[in-house]
């Protein structure tokens, strides 16, 4: 079971994956460099502007085009020591520095600190997962608000929004585009699309003209561009999906408790367990892997001490359910023979 | 008509199309980071090694990394004027500065004096496309492994071969793989997958590693690899649309020569036909838009005299060669009035 990767269980919408296969046999086309339609539906979703849009081939190039856009090689970008790791690879592989600030024991982000941490280390870009993976820990809209208007003026605030899906719109931030903030969103998550590789920033106009300079202008799969357009005009499913992972956090937490576990507050598509120790938390990785479940295990502390597990369809709850069950036990006794 | 875009007309082998149309509801998973089928498939066909392969969405993609990977801002990278313009892109957006050799007249691409101008201009990075686009033009391997040899030994040659799969493997470059040069391939053409956006280099094991530290991880859709190794397995089609190209190139000309034009020679899925000069180029190739026919004008001098026109079907031809006569009168009656 591939519960891992935090990809949806539950696939794309059905009116995404019909107007993906009706799509296919003009793959030879390219698709349309401005994402017109979908630009167009994703503004009217979001109350904002064409020009505040920008579509990519997932988060991950989004956060490219953060960097190379607005780091200069040695400038200081700051994150959550052990949070998405793909902006910090940016940062590196672009020449830029990394800095962090660890999470709370609890796998809260700590917004104070990482403000006060980039007033100091002169940060020009700032990332917050929100929700955030892997912690799974969310930032309602008052704090995120007051984060922002603490951070340094000159720094651009990147606010990663992949599971954003997975929150009541009215905890968001309220205006769709706010200047110093990008905003990245995905059909990765609850939209089920992740191997499409498509999503967008909600952005001011002058980051969407910067990333306009640098993005691939043909970036986008022409199938990813149709289906995604589909799944907006699909809103029930999407709906669907979030009250279903809302089910299944609960179930995990249940799975847990039952075997002596805590888990951590999540407002994404997976859960933290908390195994206590790294040393654990690697056994029952190791346990689960070895009854062919796969999950991660946050490689930084104090989150390292968790494996984190993606919600799963009921059919597969129920089997991590009895496979927990049964890793958990191994585990207690491995630990009585150690 | 859609002819201004090198798009196939001959749409993706029935095998790619069935084996994504299969894929899809699998749209949820991520795909492979390492698309490791693709590359094996890739390297039996290559003869090279699997680690002198890398996968990435699209030639752009590639061009990208290449300049990342092997350009500093203020150094030089040297094209032929006029040449596919996102190598410029990708130059100027990562302030690299971007030196270039005209055409010949008759569109082939100036090796030598490209070679001695990279040598005066201490250029980093090198690009060829051959076949060439927009002119159609090729050179043969001899005359590229005379031209690679001539080039400063601290240049990488980017080599992209977007059109190759048009020209008999016997008139390459005969090793997969060579030291300081990056050859780039697609699915978007002969393939015809360009919505797809797949395409690989076959590259020293060195580049590869440099590509592996600043590409995007799961920036390939899981489709299209899936479509891409499919369409490996199926070398008839693509042989069938090659030969169907040559014939569409030869009817062309036949077309061009009826109203009194010429062709320049071309190799790949597309012909320039020859107005003589930049301003008959503009007229004609507005009232082939006037007329739904959509192509494109080369827009740097000596080429900017001619419109490229991407080989259709036999139904597109047929109906192209009415509308270019049509065109063509026009021209001349408009050129009587002017």
């Amino acid at each position: 079971m591939r519960l891992g990767a935090n990809e949806s269980a539950f696939g794309p919408p059905p009116a995404a994956l019909a107007a993906m296969r009706e799509a296919l046999p003009r793959t030879s086309w390219y698709g349309d460099p401005e994402s017109v339609d979908l630009r167009e539906a994703l503004a009217a979703k979001h109350g904002c502007a064409f020009e505040e849009i920008v579509v990519a081939a997932g988060i991950d190039d989004l956060l490219g085009l953060c960097v190379r856009g607005y780091l200069a090689p040695g400038e200081v970008a700051l994150t959550t020591l052990g949070s998405y790791p793909t902006f910090n690879y940016h940062v590196n592989g672009y020449g830029g520095v990394v800095e962090s600030v660890p999470y709370a024991h609890g796998g809260a982000v700590q917004l104070e600190a990482l403000a006060a941490a980039a007033r100091t280390s002169h940060a020009k870009l700032v990332y917050l997962a929100n929700p955030d993976n892997p912690s799974g820990s969310f930032s309602a809209r008052a704090e995120v608000e007051r984060f922002a208007a603490a951070l340094p003026t000159d720094a651009l605030l990147v606010l990663d929004e992949a599971y954003a899906d997975f929150v009541d719109a009215a905890e968001l931030l309220p205006a769709a585009v706010s200047a110093r903030i990008v905003r990245t969103r995905t059909f990765s998550k609850a939209y089920g699309m992740a191997g499409a590789r498509i999503a967008y920033a909600l952005a001011p106009r002058a980051v969407v003209e910067t990333f306009g300079k640098i993005r691939l202008q043909y970036g986008v799969n022409r199938t990813a561009q149709i289906g995604a357009l589909a799944a907006l005009a699909e809103p029930a499913f999407v709906a669907g999906v979030v009250a279903e992972v809302e089910r299944g956090r609960e179930e995990y937490g249940a799975i847990a408790r039952a075997a002596g576990f805590t888990t951590l507050p999540s407002r994404a598509n997976f859960v933290l367990i908390d195994a206590g120790t790294r040393e654990r938390a690697e056994r029952l990785s190791a346990l689960l892997l070895e009854r062919a479940v796969f999950v991660r295990k946050p490689g930084a502390p104090p989150l390292d001490r968790c494996i984190r597990v993606t919600v799963g369809t009921p059919a597969e709850r129920a089997r991590f359910g009895a496979t927990f069950a049964e890793a958990a036990a191994a585990l207690d006794a491995n630990s009585l023979h150690a």
